[in-house]
């Protein structure tokens, strides 16, 4: 019997900057039956800023239901006291504030998804401080997004495997898939992984590594969804065409 | 017996803008004994220019002497009559000339080290392509190379990478350490892989990459080089200070 929902939110909830249809309406009905923890690799913008931006589309999503790779990282590093270099957005790196430093030494290189300020300059900056002794740390790992103009566009992903070949590291990944991000996720609403489901766009970070977690989860034909994420050895439990199916397909869960 | 060189350039024969010492010397009096090929993954100039860089340091070479996988890339295109989007210097795309297209729809992305022209916009911009179609060609896929200020920064690899991940495609790599390019170089000299010795600075691209093309190599302990890359499982025929120790080495060939 499913008591919680991790719900994936770029893709998922809205795309560009428009809430999928009927999904305002299925968050709203959820909420009445089932525990909900919106959990996102989407590292471009602070966690307040996420929510802002729900909620003016017409969610209504609170700061505890939220869990970000960001505020996972954040918490990580002054867990640590250690200090950081970011490939961050402006918005991303003022939610970090004092934690990165622009300094010779650093403990840590983070990578979210950093959008423009992906550049030679910095991605250099952030090798050679690996060169130096940094660890890696990716926010996120995913490929790619689908942007406001209906295409797909690069994330995080990519530029961490860049500084992953370069420098002959492997990145700590923070975000989905891995099986702590997922079990953060479990703790905050005090379920278990068989009493939750997941509801994501991405067949790797979301579907597998919900499922890797132990975690049933839903593929919705939304977002970075592509025919060709069904070819890969990679099988959903189920998949809707959006979210607003998702209160009717839970039924049978 | 030693018949002919394949000489890497960039850290083998100068370090950011300046000579190896000894370098000028050992390449005048290799010459009057070997038939010499200078093949370099460097791809932020065009062959041109760089002749005319080692000319001005004192070098004595001429263009028929010169492997660059540029050229290789470039004779690629024009014999399948194709348009490519480059990732690329400036330099680099002005020897492409027409082949480059700023269009929609283009046969490859071709991907150089583009230095300060790596952004986030291009590489977006090419990832599209290879989303509608396009194949990676790689120009070189090499992770650092020795920068002026003596410590290490990106080469193209890192971002040919980045595409292949965020594309789920593997790109073809044209310059070393493909064979093709090896037996480009042994055709340019008119010579059998047994007759010839290789001499770089890049542990994979140009030691392991030679000695799969049946070619002994030689690592030199300048440029990139660092102590660790002889911890890795390659293992170069014979490793040296410089290049100007090379007359002599080779005679115990």
């Amino acid at each position: 019997m499913v008591k919680g929902i991790i719900c994936d939110i770029g893709g998922v909830l809205y795309e560009g900057n428009m809430p999928i249809k009927g999904a305002i309406e299925a968050i709203a009905e959820l909420k009445k039956s089932y525990k909900i923890c919106f959990a996102t690799n989407t590292t471009r913008r602070a966690p307040c800023t996420i929510i802002s931006k729900l909620n003016k589309m017409g969610f209504n999503i609170n700061e505890n239901e939220l869990l970000t790779t960001l505020a996972v990282v954040k918490e990580m590093l002054q867990k640590r006291d250690a200090k950081a270099y970011g490939l961050l957005t402006q918005d991303a790196s003022d939610f970090f504030g004092e934690l990165l430093s622009s300094g010779e030494k650093v403990d840590f290189v983070v990578v979210g998804d950093a959008a423009e300020n992906f550049n030679y300059t910095r991605l250099n900056r952030a090798f050679r401080h690996l060169q130096d002794g940094a660890k890696l740390i990716a926010a996120a790992k995913n490929r790619y997004f689908k942007d406001s103009d209906g295409k797909l566009s690069l994330d995080a992903g990519p530029f961490v495997k860049a500084l992953e070949y370069a420098s002959s590291l492997k990145a700590e990944i923070v975000g989905k898939p891995s099986a702590e991000f997922f079990n953060l996720a479990l703790k905050s609403m005090n379920l278990k992984p068989q009493e939750v489901v997941m509801v994501g766009d991405d067949i790797e970070s979301d579907i597998q590594g919900a499922q890797d977690a132990g975690i049933r989860a839903i593929l919705v034909r939304t977002g970075k969804y592509k025919p060709s994420d069904l070819d890969k050895p990679i099988y959903p439990d189920e998949d809707i065409a959006s979210i607003s199916k998702l209160p009717e397909i839970l039924k049978k869960f």
